[in-house]
C-alpha cells in the first residue's frame, strides 16, 4: 500500500476565511510523511493542472505556512473552471504523471467535489495511481453527509457580529431610518440567511425576519409580519438569502445579463434586498435601507471562528492520513459526537455522495411561518461560531419622572 | 463661575463604533464633578428633551458605563431630528428648566452641532444659564476645523480590513470574478472611500481605483484606467464612494422616491456600484461584482481602532471639563500635534464654525490622475486606525519548472 511520489494541492470555489487553514493543516501533515517527497502548490484550482502552473511548497517559510491558519482567502488562488472534454482530461493525467504526482488534495465545494470525483474515476481507468483527498469547504455549508462545512461557522460569525452591530444601528435611529433590509449570500440553501439569527441575544433584538430561499417568498405574509413587527418596536431589521424565489420558482432577482452566468450555468445572485425596499416602500410606505456585505461576509478574517478554522486545519490534516493509508475518491466530514458540551471528530465519505449534490436547511430547522428559524437551530449553529460574541453594555434605561404635562 | 445643576447627554446622527466611547468618557468625567448634581440621558437625541425622554444614568453601572467604551452604536438612541419652529425651542427650553438642567452634552455631526449651537444661543438670548458642548462624532470626517472626527478611525479600518479581503478574494478568483467593486458611504466628501487605500500594502493590491465624490466621474477616463489595470493583472478592485457625481453635479445614482428624503433634505443615496457594475459590463464586456456593507461600515465593532476609541473618550471627557470651566457655544476639537510619532491632542472651536459646515478632502491628498489618493493622505490617515492590520500569510509562489510542451 505504500505509494510514494509528489502531492499537490489544490484550492477550489468561493475563497472563505478557513480554507487556507484547511491547505495549512494538509501542508503540515504531508511534510510529516516520507511517502510524500516534494509538495507542489496548483495555482488557480484545476487550471494550475491544466496549465501546469504549480509551485514548489517546501520552498515555503514554515512561518508563511503556519500564517495560513489565519489568513483569508485561497492563498494558492481559485478557479471555477469546470473540465469540459477528454482533451482536458487527458491534458490533465500528462500534467500529473510528468510531475509524478500521486496525492491530489482539493479543497472545495460540491462543483469541486465532482471535478475532484472526475480526476479520482479517470485515474483509476487508467490505471494511473493516484489518490484523490477532498477536504470540504464552503460558506454555504449545503455539502451533504458531512455536518457542517469549513468556512460556515466563520461567516456565520461575521454575520451574527455585522448584524447585531447593524441592529443596534437600526435600534438607535429608527426615528430616521426606520427598517433596514441585509442581504446575504446563499444560492439554494439558506444557511448563511439562518446564520444571522446568531445575532439577537434578546427578545426584541435583530434579525425580526429571516427569508430562506427554501420558503418561496410570500409578499403578503411577509408584509403583514413586517408590519406587525413594526407596529410594535417601531423598527425592524430583515436578513434575506440572495437567492430567495417566488411561488413560482424564479429567483426573486437575478441579473438578467448572460455574461453574469459562471460555467456551471449558475447565474449571478444579488438584488433582492433593494427588491425587497422597494416593495417596502410601496406597500408599507416606509423607507427601508438595504446593507449588502457580498463578497465581503464569505471571506472576511474580520470574525474568523476559532473552531471553524480548527477544524478546518484538522479536515486538511485528515485527507493527507488518509491518503498516506491508500484512501481515495473520498471527502473527510466532520461528524458531532456530542452537543453539549460540542465534540466534533472527522469522517470520510464518497465523492459520489458529495459531487454536485445541495443540503438545505432542514424543515426542522425553520419556524412555522417560515420567516424565522427554530431553536433546534441555533443549538446546531451556536458551537460552530466559536465562542460567545463580545460583550456589549445595554443601559438599564431608568426613565426619570416628566415634569411637563 | 460655578454652575451647579444636572447636566444631559445626547447622542446624535448616524451611529459609530465610538460614539458611545465618548459619551463613557463625558459620563465618566461628570461623575468627578460636585458642580454636576444628576447626569441625565437624552433618549433619540433632541427628541429625547422635546418629549421629556430621560433617563437617570446616575443609576446604570459603572461596568456598564465602561463596557460602552467598546459598545459600537448609540446606546442613548439617536435621531436625525431638525428643531423646526419657535414651539419646538420654547417646549425645548421649559424641559432644561423644569429638570434644572445646566449642562447639555451633544455627540454628533455638523447637523446636530447646528442643533446644539441653536439651543445655546437660545439659551443666551432667554438668559437661561446654560452650558452646551458638542462632542465630535462622525464616520464621514467632514467636520471643519478639527484634524479629524471621532468614528473615522474605525470605519477606516474595518475597509481597510474588508477592502483588503475582499481583494485577495478577488485576487484568488479572478478566473471566473475579475472585477469588484465596493460602494462605501460618504455623501459629499470622500474621506470614507480614501480610506480604503489603507487596505494596500504591496504594489498590486486592492484597491486599484479610488473613486471620490470631490471628483467629478468621467465614464471614458474611468474605463480606460480600469482596462489598463485589468490587462496588467487579470482582475481589479474599485472602491467608490455613494455620493459620486457626473460631470454636471448630480448624483450619479440616486434614490428617485421621495420618502428616501430626510428632514434635511439629504436623498438616501446607494446604487452608484451597481451603476458601475453595469458600465463595466456594457463597455469592457466584464463581469463585475459589488459589494454594498452599507450601515455595517459605520457602526460595526469589529474592527474599532484604539486610537479612535481613545480619542473619543478624551474627547467626551474634555467636553465635560470645559462646561465646567464655564465654557459654552463650543465643539471639541482633536489637534494633530506631532506626525511621528503620531501625537493628538484637544482644542475647541466656536460651534458657528462647525455648524452645517462641510470639509472635504483637499486637493494634496487625490492623485493626479483623480482616481486614487496620494502619500499625504496615507500618512495623514494611518495612525487613525490604530496599528498595523493583522499580518497574513504571503506565499512566495516559485513555479516549478513545465515539463510539457
Amino acid at each position: 500500500m505504500v505509494l510514494k511520489g509528489n502531492a499537490l494541492f489544490a484550492q477550489s470555489g468561493g475563497p472563505t476565511a478557513v480554507i487556507n487553514s484547511s491547505i495549512s493543516g494538509a501542508i503540515q501533515e504531508a511534510a510529516k510523511h516520507n511517502e510524500i517527497t516534494a509538495m507542489y502548490g496548483s495555482i488557480n484550482g484545476i487550471l494550475g493542472v491544466l496549465n501546469e502552473n504549480m509551485i514548489d511548497l517546501n520552498k515555503e517559510s514554515k512561518r508563511n505556512i503556519e500564517l495560513l491558519r489565519v489568513t483569508p482567502s485561497s492563498a494558492l488562488g481559485s478557479s471555477r473552471h469546470k473540465l469540459k472534454n477528454e482533451e482536458d482530461f487527458e491534458k490533465l493525467l500528462k500534467v500529473l504523471q510528468a510531475h509524478d504526482i500521486r496525492y491530489f488534495f482539493v479543497a472545495g465545494g460540491n462543483d469541486s467535489m465532482d471535478t475532484a470525483n472526475k480526476v479520482h474515476k479517470l485515474a483509476v481507468s487508467k490505471k494511473y495511481e493516484l489518490r484523490v483527498m477532498g477536504l470540504p469547504k464552503t460558506v454555504d455549508n449545503d455539502l451533504a453527509v458531512t455536518d457542517h462545512c469549513p468556512g460556515y461557522g466563520s461567516v456565520s460569525r461575521w454575520l451574527a457580529m455585522a448584524v447585531r452591530d447593524a441592529g443596534l444601528d437600526t435600534e438607535a435611529i429608527y426615528t430616521s431610518d426606520t427598517i433596514k433590509v441585509i442581504e446575504t449570500m446563499g444560492r439554494n440553501a439558506g444557511w448563511i440567511t439562518a446564520s444571522t439569527a446568531l445575532a439577537k441575544q434578546k427578545e426584541n433584538d435583530a434579525p425580526h425576519i429571516i427569508l430562506l430561499p427554501e420558503i418561496p417568498f410570500n409578499q403578503d405574509k411577509f408584509l403583514s409580519a413586517l408590519d406587525k413587527i413594526y407596529k410594535k418596536l417601531g423598527y425592524a431589521v430583515i436578513t434575506c438569502c440572495e437567492g430567495l424565489k417566488d411561488e413560482k420558482g424564479e429567483y426573486l432577482t437575478s441579473s438578467k445579463r448572460s455574461i453574469d452566468t459562471d460555467k456551471f450555468g449558475h447565474k449571478q445572485l444579488g438584488g433582492v434586498g433593494e427588491t425587497l425596499v422597494s416593495i417596502i416602500a410601496e406597500n408599507l410606505k416606509i423607507k427601508a435601507r438595504c446593507d449588502k456585505p457580498g463578497t465581503i461576509q464569505r471571506v472576511s478574517g474580520m470574525a474568523q471562528s476559532k473552531v471553524d478554522q480548527e477544524e478546518a486545519f484538522i479536515s486538511g490534516a485528515m485527507a493527507v492520513k488518509h491518503g498516506i493509508e491508500g484512501k481515495s475518491g473520498l471527502m473527510v466530514t466532520l461528524v458531532r459526537d456530542s452537543e453539549n458540551p460540542y465534540k466534533c471528530s472527522t469522517g470520510v465519505s464518497d465523492l459520489d455522495n458529495i459531487a454536485n449534490k445541495e443540503r438545505k436547511v432542514p424543515a426542522e430547522f425553520i419556524s412555522a411561518d417560515g420567516m424565522y428559524v427554530t431553536e433546534k437551530f441555533l443549538k446546531y449553529a451556536t458551537p460552530l461560531i466559536g465562542g460567545p460574541l463580545p460583550e456589549y453594555a445595554r443601559l438599564e434605561k431608568n426613565f426619570i419622572p416628566k415634569k411637563l404635562k
